[in-house]
């Protein structure tokens, strides 16, 4: 338990009354101080998935029985391809079904779907009760855990329906890294890398000095990256909650990405793999529009690939890609508006000339 | 056009940087000034039903063409029953199937059904865009319009899974109310009934002396009943939007009430129905514990046996009752939450003794 103290890191997210803390450290979830303060009247509802739970379930309803009138669970089909109402619904059943309550806590226990799926249920549930985001993998640790954005997808389009609803605390736990697998590791660090660009190019830099020791799972190295990330984020998010404008800066390569997501159907490519690719496709605009120079592009695609990103997108044809992209949740009156870069560290969100974007993606998809 | 304006009361709901008006008179839907600071950057929507959509909708698209680059239109189907997750998915894939983006506005032109679903799509869609409310319903322009709680049902309880999402503004043009049916009037009238008890007797007293004048859809006293319903409403919510404790009160009958509307299924009885009915029976409960006067449940039930509404519950048996309301929203680990009468024009939310329930429920119900 004190081993967790030593070691945890903390972030906070400052949004008046509903601030909150990001704690970042090994051991957090059986460490008791993870929980203090925290509202302990009602029930506890765990939703996760089916793979995290054979790893990690046992470890949180040990921390938090006890703590709870009572503790239940619920678990989702793990995949993209389940963030809709049907698996949503899951979770309200569970609810209603065990008699929970408005004074009920969910707590998220998974990757950036189930914390997505958990928080939108917490949002929708009796018009709103608590819960806490319990990270499992780097993509959630780092980006999507932390906002309080929370969705389920529509056929349509990604992350379509959802809430901002804020997380009354999150807890990342770096021994959940350990057994995450090195396809969704990878992905995940698509989501680190992106911060560099956007806000914080040193960060980069030293992204690109420790590539290795993150893909090697150092500890120390992932503590930094996570903690950076999510002060990055907490910065933005602090500014801008319910992203007017700042904060959409935060989505780039996610409009190229959310495009190469709904095209080859969720689930097909992984969220951080179709972001990696639409990062290069993004900086391929922003330097064909002078924003940026070649030395840029080549480093940035130079990290994803060491990564073992792939940096070309699918072949969905042009008139594709930008029907997925003019439903964008970003889109006004159907003009797509793009994450740019301008210069180094620095992100700015704006339309482009179409003839340049379809040069794009004559350029950035595999043929 | 002048007429409207000569006419025109404003209530305000304050709610700080999400305060708006509540405009009531005639003629308002076709009055320019009824859209005056309202945000027309994007496109429209109107969600109505196809009952109302034959009598209003045309007045509603005439006065908002021209204010909006293009006005859209959902159909829902008619009726409590379709106030689930399919119906509100419709009004999703039309939006996104017409390109609105989030400078979409969304009209809600119907009652109750039709306020909730689209105020609750308008909360979920994009993770929120701005709406009005066109309540045509007197239910809908005294109750649940006003407020901002949007919701959709779940096959275990009313109103379980929604949001609180604050309209811009809410038009009440008693016009629409020349064309209600019969019993959907009547209905709305136990809503409006039940301000008196909680919070004003004086407006109790002059609803005895009026009903003749309501039931004659006289526009004088339908003018000032629904002024002072929103007006009761409005100094509620503005002093607990979110239902912590104050706002309870305005679920007088409503516990009772959702019990026999999910217990008959949706759309059998009229929620106005179930809710007259709940509140004798809740008007009882106080009695039996010693809170009001027999001459108070007299003359309460005088006045809704004088609207047409039925004063005796259905026999669902005492054990679904009790059942059905230990997961009413209000419950707290498993303990059902009355509102509950104590003097007049006064409430208060508390628990009851079981036996002294069963034995409402016992009197209440018809056999």
């Amino acid at each position: 338990m004190s081993r967790a103290l030593d070691w945890v890191s903390r972030v906070i997210v400052p949004l008046g009354d509903r601030s909150y803390e990001v704690l970042i450290g090994p051991g957090l979830v059986g460490a008791p101080s993870s929980y203090e303060c925290l509202p302990g009247a009602g029930d506890a509802m765990i939703v996760t998935n089916q793979v995290v739970a054979a790893l990690h379930l046992d470890g949180l309803r040990r921390a938090l029985a006890g703590r709870y009138r009572q503790v239940h669970v619920v678990e989702l089909p793990d995949g993209e391809q389940f963030k809709d109402w049907a698996t949503l619904n899951r979770i309200f059943d569970a609810l209603l079904r065990s008699g929970c309550d408005r004074r009920t806590t969910v707590y998220a226990l998974g990757g950036g779907v189930v914390g997505d799926m958990a928080g939108f249920a917490a949002a929708c549930f009796m018009r709103g009760v608590p819960y806490v985001q319990v990270p499992t993998t780097l993509l959630a640790q780092v980006d999507s855990s932390v906002g309080g954005k929370t969705a389920i997808n529509h056929p349509m389009g990604k992350n379509m329906i959802g809430a901002f609803h804020q997380p009354l605390r999150v807890l990342c736990d770096l021994d959940h890294l350990a057994t995450q697998a090195e396809r969704e590791f990878r992905s995940g660090l698509a989501e680190v890398i992106k911060y560099g660009p956007i806000a914080d190019w040193s960060f980069f830099e030293w992204l690109e000095e420790h590539v290795d020791d993150l893909l090697a799972r150092a500890p120390a190295a992932l503590a930094h990256a996570i903690r950076r990330s999510c002060e990055i984020k907490a910065d933005i998010v602090g500014r801008d909650e319910r992203e007017g404008d700042v904060r959409a800066i935060l989505n780039f390569g996610h409009t190229f990405g959310h495009a190469i997501e709904a095209g080859l159907g969720y689930g097909a490519w992984l969220h951080g793999e179709a972001v990696a690719c639409g990062m290069v496709m993004a900086a391929d605009l922003s330097s064909r529009l002078g924003m940026i120079d070649d030395d840029t592009i080549g480093r940035l695609r130079s990290v994803l690939v060491r990564c073992g990103l792939g940096v070309h997108g699918p072949a969905l044809g042009p008139d594709r890609y930008l029907e997925l992209m003019r439903i964008d949740k970003k889109a006004l009156s159907g003009a797509i508006q793009f994450v740019l870069l301008r210069g180094r560290g620095s992100a700015i969100v704006k339309t482009a000339p179409e003839p340049i974007v379809r040069e794009v993606l004559a350029h950035g998809v595999a043929v």
